[in-house]
Protein backbone atom coordinates (compact mmCIF):
# COMPACT_ATOMS: atom_id res chain seq x y z
CA UNK A 1 0.00 0.00 0.00
CA UNK A 2 1.66 3.06 -1.08
CA UNK A 3 1.20 6.37 0.64
CA UNK A 4 -0.78 7.77 -2.04
CA UNK A 5 -4.43 7.52 -1.07
CA UNK A 6 -6.75 9.66 -3.58
CA UNK A 7 -10.29 9.77 -1.96
CA UNK A 8 -9.19 8.02 0.45
CA UNK A 9 -12.07 8.78 2.99
CA UNK A 10 -15.43 9.08 0.52
CA UNK A 11 -13.40 5.30 -0.65
CA UNK A 12 -13.82 4.08 3.04
CA UNK A 13 -17.35 5.84 3.30
CA UNK A 14 -18.92 4.50 0.39
CA UNK A 15 -16.86 0.87 1.28
CA UNK A 16 -18.57 0.99 4.69
CA UNK A 17 -21.70 1.75 3.35
CA UNK A 18 -21.99 -0.80 0.77
CA UNK A 19 -20.65 -3.68 3.54
CA UNK A 20 -23.30 -2.30 6.07
CA UNK A 21 -26.20 -2.55 3.77
CA UNK A 22 -25.44 -5.75 2.31
CA UNK A 23 -24.60 -7.78 5.79
CA UNK A 24 -25.48 -5.44 8.34
CA UNK A 25 -23.73 -2.79 10.92
CA UNK A 26 -23.13 -5.24 13.31
CA UNK A 27 -21.53 -7.66 11.53
CA UNK A 28 -19.27 -5.79 9.50
CA UNK A 29 -15.91 -5.13 10.51
CA UNK A 30 -13.22 -2.48 9.99
CA UNK A 31 -10.98 -4.74 8.32
CA UNK A 32 -13.55 -5.64 5.91
CA UNK A 33 -13.93 -2.21 5.26
CA UNK A 34 -10.34 -1.25 4.72
CA UNK A 35 -9.68 -4.06 2.48
CA UNK A 36 -13.46 -3.10 0.42
CA UNK A 37 -11.49 -0.23 0.07
CA UNK A 38 -8.61 -1.13 -0.93
CA UNK A 39 -6.73 0.52 1.92
CA UNK A 40 -5.31 -0.45 5.21
CA UNK A 41 -6.97 -0.40 8.69
CA UNK A 42 -4.71 2.51 9.74
CA UNK A 43 -5.84 4.35 6.79
CA UNK A 44 -9.52 3.68 7.83
CA UNK A 45 -8.46 5.41 11.70
CA UNK A 46 -6.80 8.31 10.43
CA UNK A 47 -10.02 9.27 8.79
CA UNK A 48 -12.76 7.53 11.02
CA UNK A 49 -12.45 7.05 15.21
CA UNK A 50 -14.72 4.08 14.73
CA UNK A 51 -16.83 2.32 12.12
CA UNK A 52 -20.03 4.16 13.70
CA UNK A 53 -18.39 7.19 13.02
CA UNK A 54 -18.33 6.68 9.09
CA UNK A 55 -22.23 7.96 9.28
CA UNK A 56 -21.22 11.32 10.97
CA UNK A 57 -17.77 12.26 9.73
CA UNK A 58 -19.40 15.64 8.21
CA UNK A 59 -21.80 16.24 11.13
CA UNK A 60 -19.30 18.62 12.69
CA UNK A 61 -18.35 20.59 9.95
CA UNK A 62 -22.19 20.77 8.93
CA UNK A 63 -22.73 22.65 12.33
CA UNK A 64 -19.84 25.11 11.47
CA UNK A 65 -21.12 25.98 8.12
CA UNK A 66 -24.77 26.48 9.63
CA UNK A 67 -23.04 28.37 13.02
CA UNK A 68 -20.89 30.63 10.20
CA UNK A 69 -24.02 31.70 8.47
CA UNK A 70 -26.39 32.75 11.29
CA UNK A 71 -23.30 34.32 12.90
CA UNK A 72 -22.23 35.87 9.44
CA UNK A 73 -26.10 36.72 8.61
CA UNK A 74 -26.72 40.62 7.80
CA UNK A 75 -27.31 42.46 11.71
CA UNK A 76 -30.95 43.07 10.10
CA UNK A 77 -31.92 39.48 9.88
CA UNK A 78 -34.26 38.30 12.30
CA UNK A 79 -33.31 35.16 14.12
CA UNK A 80 -35.48 32.68 11.86
CA UNK A 81 -34.30 34.43 8.83
CA UNK A 82 -30.95 33.70 9.62
CA UNK A 83 -31.52 30.08 10.63
CA UNK A 84 -33.56 29.39 7.59
CA UNK A 85 -30.97 31.29 5.85
CA UNK A 86 -28.05 28.75 7.06
CA UNK A 87 -30.51 25.50 6.15
CA UNK A 88 -30.56 26.88 2.63
CA UNK A 89 -27.21 27.18 1.75
CA UNK A 90 -26.25 23.87 3.42
CA UNK A 91 -28.82 21.96 1.83
CA UNK A 92 -27.59 23.43 -1.69
CA UNK A 93 -24.12 22.81 -1.24
CA UNK A 94 -23.02 20.53 1.53
CA UNK A 95 -24.97 17.30 1.21
CA UNK A 96 -23.36 13.80 -0.78
CA UNK A 97 -25.75 12.74 -3.50
CA UNK A 98 -28.87 11.28 -2.91
CA UNK A 99 -28.05 7.79 -3.78
CA UNK A 100 -25.25 7.92 -0.97
CA UNK A 101 -27.81 9.36 1.61
CA UNK A 102 -30.50 7.14 1.15
CA UNK A 103 -28.20 4.10 1.49
CA UNK A 104 -27.41 5.53 4.48
CA UNK A 105 -30.43 6.07 5.98
CA UNK A 106 -31.34 2.30 5.58
CA UNK A 107 -28.51 1.15 7.36
CA UNK A 108 -29.44 3.76 10.20
CA UNK A 109 -33.06 2.89 10.31
CA UNK A 110 -32.02 -0.49 10.86
CA UNK A 111 -30.29 0.36 14.02
CA UNK A 112 -31.41 1.75 16.98
CA UNK A 113 -28.12 3.07 18.27
CA UNK A 114 -27.12 4.55 14.92
CA UNK A 115 -30.97 6.46 15.19
CA UNK A 116 -30.38 7.60 18.94
CA UNK A 117 -26.93 8.75 17.46
CA UNK A 118 -28.59 10.85 14.80
CA UNK A 119 -30.76 12.10 17.24
CA UNK A 120 -28.35 13.12 19.36
CA UNK A 121 -26.16 15.05 16.58
CA UNK A 122 -29.39 17.32 15.40
CA UNK A 123 -29.65 18.27 18.83
CA UNK A 124 -26.20 19.54 18.97
CA UNK A 125 -26.87 21.01 15.97
CA UNK A 126 -29.99 22.90 17.40
CA UNK A 127 -28.01 24.31 20.66
CA UNK A 128 -25.15 25.52 18.63
CA UNK A 129 -27.23 27.75 16.42
CA UNK A 130 -29.26 29.02 19.72
CA UNK A 131 -25.87 29.93 21.48
CA UNK A 132 -25.08 31.32 18.15
CA UNK A 133 -28.29 33.60 17.91
CA UNK A 134 -27.97 34.81 21.62
CA UNK A 135 -24.51 35.83 20.78
CA UNK A 136 -26.41 38.29 18.26
CA UNK A 137 -28.39 39.88 20.82
CA UNK A 138 -31.53 37.72 20.65
CA UNK A 139 -33.12 36.45 23.73
CA UNK A 140 -33.40 32.71 24.85
CA UNK A 141 -36.33 32.16 24.26
CA UNK A 142 -36.46 33.72 20.54
CA UNK A 143 -33.61 31.75 19.85
CA UNK A 144 -33.98 28.54 21.21
CA UNK A 145 -37.66 28.51 19.36
CA UNK A 146 -35.97 29.72 15.62
CA UNK A 147 -33.13 27.03 16.26
CA UNK A 148 -35.17 24.30 17.31
CA UNK A 149 -38.10 25.14 14.47
CA UNK A 150 -35.04 25.44 12.05
CA UNK A 151 -33.74 22.03 12.86
CA UNK A 152 -37.59 20.50 13.05
CA UNK A 153 -37.81 21.85 9.06
CA UNK A 154 -34.52 20.70 8.08
CA UNK A 155 -35.73 16.77 9.71
CA UNK A 156 -38.71 16.92 7.50
CA UNK A 157 -37.12 18.13 3.81
CA UNK A 158 -34.22 15.78 4.53
CA UNK A 159 -36.63 12.49 4.77
CA UNK A 160 -38.84 13.86 2.14
CA UNK A 161 -35.39 14.23 -0.17
CA UNK A 162 -34.36 10.55 0.54
CA UNK A 163 -37.87 9.45 0.02
CA UNK A 164 -38.75 11.74 -3.31
CA UNK A 165 -39.85 9.19 -6.02
CA UNK A 166 -39.38 12.69 -8.46
CA UNK A 167 -35.78 12.95 -7.15
CA UNK A 168 -36.10 16.55 -6.60
CA UNK A 169 -33.25 18.37 -4.61
CA UNK A 170 -32.69 18.85 -1.10
CA UNK A 171 -32.47 21.85 -1.64
CA UNK A 172 -35.97 22.63 -3.11
CA UNK A 173 -37.52 20.60 0.43
CA UNK A 174 -35.64 22.72 2.21
CA UNK A 175 -37.27 25.62 0.87
CA UNK A 176 -40.66 23.80 1.03
CA UNK A 177 -40.47 22.91 4.69
CA UNK A 178 -39.33 26.15 5.70
CA UNK A 179 -41.91 28.27 3.55
CA UNK A 180 -44.50 25.58 5.29
CA UNK A 181 -43.00 26.60 8.76
CA UNK A 182 -43.84 29.92 8.05
CA UNK A 183 -47.49 29.55 6.63
CA UNK A 184 -48.85 27.24 9.28
CA UNK A 185 -47.67 29.78 11.98
CA UNK B 1 -43.69 -7.25 52.07
CA UNK B 2 -47.82 -8.20 52.18
CA UNK B 3 -48.96 -7.82 48.64
CA UNK B 4 -50.79 -4.56 49.24
CA UNK B 5 -48.33 -1.96 47.90
CA UNK B 6 -50.04 1.37 47.48
CA UNK B 7 -48.30 3.93 45.06
CA UNK B 8 -45.50 1.36 44.18
CA UNK B 9 -44.63 2.81 41.13
CA UNK B 10 -44.26 6.47 42.63
CA UNK B 11 -42.40 5.10 45.23
CA UNK B 12 -40.34 3.22 42.79
CA UNK B 13 -39.40 5.84 40.70
CA UNK B 14 -38.24 8.48 43.51
CA UNK B 15 -36.51 5.59 45.48
CA UNK B 16 -34.59 5.22 41.81
CA UNK B 17 -33.70 8.94 40.81
CA UNK B 18 -32.72 9.09 45.01
CA UNK B 19 -30.40 6.79 44.61
CA UNK B 20 -29.34 7.62 40.44
CA UNK B 21 -28.81 11.56 41.70
CA UNK B 22 -26.50 10.46 44.37
CA UNK B 23 -24.20 7.53 43.24
CA UNK B 24 -24.70 7.85 39.10
CA UNK B 25 -27.39 5.52 37.08
CA UNK B 26 -24.78 3.22 35.87
CA UNK B 27 -23.54 2.12 39.29
CA UNK B 28 -27.26 1.68 40.71
CA UNK B 29 -28.84 -1.60 40.91
CA UNK B 30 -32.38 -2.70 40.84
CA UNK B 31 -32.31 -4.18 44.03
CA UNK B 32 -31.50 -0.93 45.63
CA UNK B 33 -34.14 0.54 44.09
CA UNK B 34 -36.30 -2.08 45.56
CA UNK B 35 -35.02 -2.20 48.90
CA UNK B 36 -35.32 1.68 49.40
CA UNK B 37 -38.76 1.89 48.60
CA UNK B 38 -39.28 -1.13 51.13
CA UNK B 39 -40.38 -3.34 47.93
CA UNK B 40 -39.18 -6.34 46.02
CA UNK B 41 -37.06 -6.96 42.95
CA UNK B 42 -40.18 -8.38 41.54
CA UNK B 43 -42.91 -5.40 42.19
CA UNK B 44 -39.92 -4.18 40.68
CA UNK B 45 -39.96 -5.90 37.42
CA UNK B 46 -43.75 -5.50 37.11
CA UNK B 47 -43.60 -1.87 37.05
CA UNK B 48 -40.83 -0.83 34.95
CA UNK B 49 -39.02 -3.53 32.45
CA UNK B 50 -35.11 -2.46 33.06
CA UNK B 51 -34.02 0.37 35.76
CA UNK B 52 -33.70 2.91 32.23
CA UNK B 53 -37.30 2.71 31.96
CA UNK B 54 -38.01 4.39 35.12
CA UNK B 55 -36.96 7.27 33.26
CA UNK B 56 -39.75 6.89 30.28
CA UNK B 57 -42.51 4.93 32.06
CA UNK B 58 -44.85 7.97 31.18
CA UNK B 59 -44.05 8.11 27.88
CA UNK B 60 -46.44 5.88 26.25
CA UNK B 61 -49.45 7.68 28.17
CA UNK B 62 -47.81 10.80 26.95
CA UNK B 63 -47.93 9.85 23.48
CA UNK B 64 -51.76 8.68 23.79
CA UNK B 65 -52.80 11.78 25.24
CA UNK B 66 -51.36 13.56 22.76
CA UNK B 67 -52.30 11.70 19.79
CA UNK B 68 -55.98 11.70 21.40
CA UNK B 69 -56.15 15.56 21.88
CA UNK B 70 -55.13 15.84 18.08
CA UNK B 71 -57.55 13.48 16.61
CA UNK B 72 -60.30 14.44 18.70
CA UNK B 73 -59.72 18.54 17.90
CA UNK B 74 -62.71 19.78 16.19
CA UNK B 75 -62.83 19.61 12.34
CA UNK B 76 -62.02 23.82 11.91
CA UNK B 77 -59.08 23.41 13.78
CA UNK B 78 -56.28 23.13 11.41
CA UNK B 79 -52.75 20.97 12.05
CA UNK B 80 -50.83 24.04 14.41
CA UNK B 81 -53.65 24.90 15.93
CA UNK B 82 -54.51 20.78 16.52
CA UNK B 83 -51.08 20.16 18.00
CA UNK B 84 -50.61 23.50 20.54
CA UNK B 85 -53.55 22.43 21.97
CA UNK B 86 -52.12 18.94 22.37
CA UNK B 87 -49.15 20.02 23.84
CA UNK B 88 -51.29 22.72 26.25
CA UNK B 89 -53.07 20.04 26.84
CA UNK B 90 -50.52 17.79 28.35
CA UNK B 91 -48.22 20.57 29.80
CA UNK B 92 -51.23 21.52 31.87
CA UNK B 93 -51.89 17.87 33.80
CA UNK B 94 -49.52 15.26 32.27
CA UNK B 95 -46.36 16.04 34.01
CA UNK B 96 -44.76 15.08 37.77
CA UNK B 97 -43.95 18.07 39.88
CA UNK B 98 -40.75 20.34 38.82
CA UNK B 99 -38.72 19.00 41.55
CA UNK B 100 -38.76 15.41 40.05
CA UNK B 101 -38.04 16.47 37.05
CA UNK B 102 -35.39 18.44 37.76
CA UNK B 103 -33.79 15.45 39.55
CA UNK B 104 -35.04 13.39 36.65
CA UNK B 105 -33.03 15.68 34.26
CA UNK B 106 -29.75 16.16 35.89
CA UNK B 107 -29.63 12.49 36.04
CA UNK B 108 -30.34 12.38 32.16
CA UNK B 109 -27.60 14.96 31.77
CA UNK B 110 -25.08 13.00 32.97
CA UNK B 111 -25.55 9.58 30.62
CA UNK B 112 -25.06 10.14 27.01
CA UNK B 113 -27.18 6.96 26.50
CA UNK B 114 -30.80 8.52 28.65
CA UNK B 115 -30.40 11.60 26.70
CA UNK B 116 -30.13 9.40 23.31
CA UNK B 117 -33.11 7.40 24.64
CA UNK B 118 -35.07 10.63 25.70
CA UNK B 119 -34.70 11.92 22.04
CA UNK B 120 -35.74 8.77 20.51
CA UNK B 121 -38.79 8.95 22.56
CA UNK B 122 -39.81 12.28 21.25
CA UNK B 123 -38.78 11.83 17.59
CA UNK B 124 -41.70 8.84 18.07
CA UNK B 125 -44.02 11.70 19.37
CA UNK B 126 -43.50 13.73 16.21
CA UNK B 127 -43.67 10.74 14.14
CA UNK B 128 -47.10 9.38 15.98
CA UNK B 129 -48.62 13.23 15.93
CA UNK B 130 -47.65 13.77 12.17
CA UNK B 131 -49.66 10.34 11.20
CA UNK B 132 -52.65 11.56 13.44
CA UNK B 133 -52.57 14.89 11.54
CA UNK B 134 -52.39 13.03 8.23
CA UNK B 135 -55.49 11.22 9.03
CA UNK B 136 -57.44 13.66 9.73
CA UNK B 137 -56.66 14.52 5.81
CA UNK B 138 -53.60 16.82 6.59
CA UNK B 139 -51.02 16.41 3.72
CA UNK B 140 -47.68 14.77 4.67
CA UNK B 141 -45.54 17.81 4.29
CA UNK B 142 -48.25 20.25 6.53
CA UNK B 143 -48.55 17.21 9.03
CA UNK B 144 -44.47 16.82 9.62
CA UNK B 145 -44.06 20.47 9.92
CA UNK B 146 -46.46 21.01 12.45
CA UNK B 147 -45.85 17.56 14.24
CA UNK B 148 -42.66 18.24 14.71
CA UNK B 149 -42.53 22.08 15.14
CA UNK B 150 -44.66 21.31 17.76
CA UNK B 151 -42.31 18.95 19.20
CA UNK B 152 -39.49 21.67 18.73
CA UNK B 153 -41.80 23.86 21.07
CA UNK B 154 -42.50 21.30 23.74
CA UNK B 155 -38.68 20.64 23.76
CA UNK B 156 -37.74 24.53 24.66
CA UNK B 157 -40.90 24.49 26.95
CA UNK B 158 -39.33 21.52 28.66
CA UNK B 159 -36.43 22.75 28.95
CA UNK B 160 -37.22 26.25 30.42
CA UNK B 161 -39.55 24.74 32.94
CA UNK B 162 -36.95 22.57 34.78
CA UNK B 163 -34.72 25.80 34.75
CA UNK B 164 -37.03 28.53 35.71
CA UNK B 165 -35.59 30.14 38.76
CA UNK B 166 -39.11 31.78 39.72
CA UNK B 167 -40.71 28.45 39.14
CA UNK B 168 -43.24 29.46 36.47
CA UNK B 169 -45.68 26.53 35.58
CA UNK B 170 -44.80 24.27 32.57
CA UNK B 171 -48.47 25.03 30.97
CA UNK B 172 -47.05 28.79 30.78
CA UNK B 173 -44.17 27.90 29.18
CA UNK B 174 -46.05 26.21 26.67
CA UNK B 175 -48.23 29.03 25.77
CA UNK B 176 -44.84 30.92 25.32
CA UNK B 177 -42.85 28.95 23.18
CA UNK B 178 -45.59 28.13 21.33
CA UNK B 179 -46.51 32.11 20.84
CA UNK B 180 -43.12 32.29 20.14
CA UNK B 181 -43.08 29.90 17.42
CA UNK B 182 -46.12 31.70 15.54
CA UNK B 183 -44.70 34.68 15.79
CA UNK B 184 -41.53 33.86 14.32
CA UNK B 185 -43.14 32.49 11.11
Amino acid sequence: MGRWEPNAQSRLRQAAMDLYASRGFERTTVAEIAEKAGLTERTFFRHFADKREVFFAGSERLRELLVATVTDAPVEAGPAQAVAAAFESVAADYFPPVAFSRQRQSVIDANISLQERELVKLHAVAAELAAALQRRGVSELRAAIAAESGVAAFKVAFSRWINDPDDRELSTHMREALAELRRAA
